[in-house]
């Protein structure tokens, strides 16, 4: 059997790790907690949601902040989920709902199953680079009620990562900001300098953020309650409590 | 929280199920096994594979044979596998490779992880349309040694998508010829009239079956200890013990 021919050098003698980067305040937090200790690999998912050339963008800038070669970046395009369809972020028929932080439902931007589609890619691409763990910024406690953001979750995922890979890959979920609030998520996020500057949050609009559903709340309540100001700029600046 | 939009109706009082379906004879099988009681909901997945088209090609076949009516088939194209590499089926630079069905290492035909992907697919449409059970024909005992075919890999996958999907989601992983070997497969499919003649197994080529990949192997040895003619035509065509 030969070896993976893709596996990617080290520059450093940090192992390598596999970065889940939506673009995201969460996972750019992560990836600064993942740079303490790993070489970073970032990836990226177009899925079809509504902001997607806008997250790219922001993906692309925080690779840039990081200084991540090409070859350990990759952009993954995937046409199914718009197709399958069932969220607020991939159906156009079905609406970008305001925040209610309240409610403990599944909002309808849930969409199916998705970390799975993210995580599925990840673990093929680590395994072929050679890397060791995959970084993933979900956050189960003070989040929109996604069922496959939650502990047990990555847990059992990384079974199926044990059992689902060759016999010599070990490979490994981590989720260092799974009990964080939003707010020491932004305390955490200044405190080792992470570009918050250029990350994307809004599920709705690609220019100003809206302020208003769902992400940008929980992210606008965060920075309100750690003091911290917000650099990105909004339609409408509510203050949550 | 509305109700996914897109659930499809069934039209007689069978449950609905995906079948994952490549185009080959171990899903052809499960789907024929799957028809007995399910209504059929059909999944393939172009991922760069070699002999994609001719696949794709099988699976409309098989479509078409089962009736399966245009809005419960679903054809997804994903670029990663290939970009990822490491694989013989997906990158050029790795030849597919003669069999070796003594072999019991990860044979270079092992695309990373990839019943993950197919699987996470398959769990956002069931969830989306209302199916409440997946089949794959996976075969662990007389398969090429796949580490994502094994019964304890499905069975550790029922718990991400139990921990993963909204709370009323019911869904399951089915595998029913997991244990048979390709010989009680071939039995299988004869009895249930199953379309033999327009799957497509073959790793390598698109016209005339090689003959000699893993692939092939398994498929002529299954046919031929089953005392069955192979109603498909092959390059080469050798007696496996």
């Amino acid at each position: 059997m030969p070896k993976p021919s893709k596996r990617l050098p080290s520059k450093s003698k940090k192992e390598l790790a596999v970065i889940l980067t939506s673009g995201g305040m969460d996972s750019c937090v992560t990836a600064a907690i993942a740079a303490q200790s790993y070489e970073l690999a970032m990836l990226h998912l177009n899925y079809g949601q509504k902001t997607e050339r806008r997250e790219e963008k922001a993906f692309r800038d925080i690779c840039k902040f990081f200084r991540i070669p090409p070859n350990r970046q990759l952009i993954s395009h995937i046409d199914h989920l718009k197709k399958i369809g069932g969220s607020s972020l991939t159906d156009h028929a079905i609406e970008v709902t305001k925040a209610n932080l309240e409610n403990k439902k599944v909002p309808t931007s849930y969409v199916p199953f998705r970390n799975s589609h993210i995580l599925a890619i990840a673990v093929s691409w680590a395994e072929v680079i050679g890397a060791r763990k995959i970084f993933i910024g979900a956050v189960e406690e003070d989040s929109s009620g996604y069922p496959d953001c939650r502990e047990e979750f990555f847990r059992a995922f990384n079974k199926v990562i044990a059992l689902g890979t060759r016999p010599d890959t070990t490979l490994e979920i981590i989720t260092p900001i799974i009990h964080m609030n939003k707010s020491e998520i932004v305390k955490k996020g200044v405190e080792l300098k992470a570009p918050l500057h250029l990350t994307w949050s809004c599920y709705k609009n690609e220019t100003k953020a809206c302020g208003v559903c769902d992400s940008c709340a929980l992210r606008l309540r965060g920075f309100q309650s750690a003091g911290v100001d917000d650099p990105i700029r909004y339609d409408k600046l509510i203050q949550y409590h």
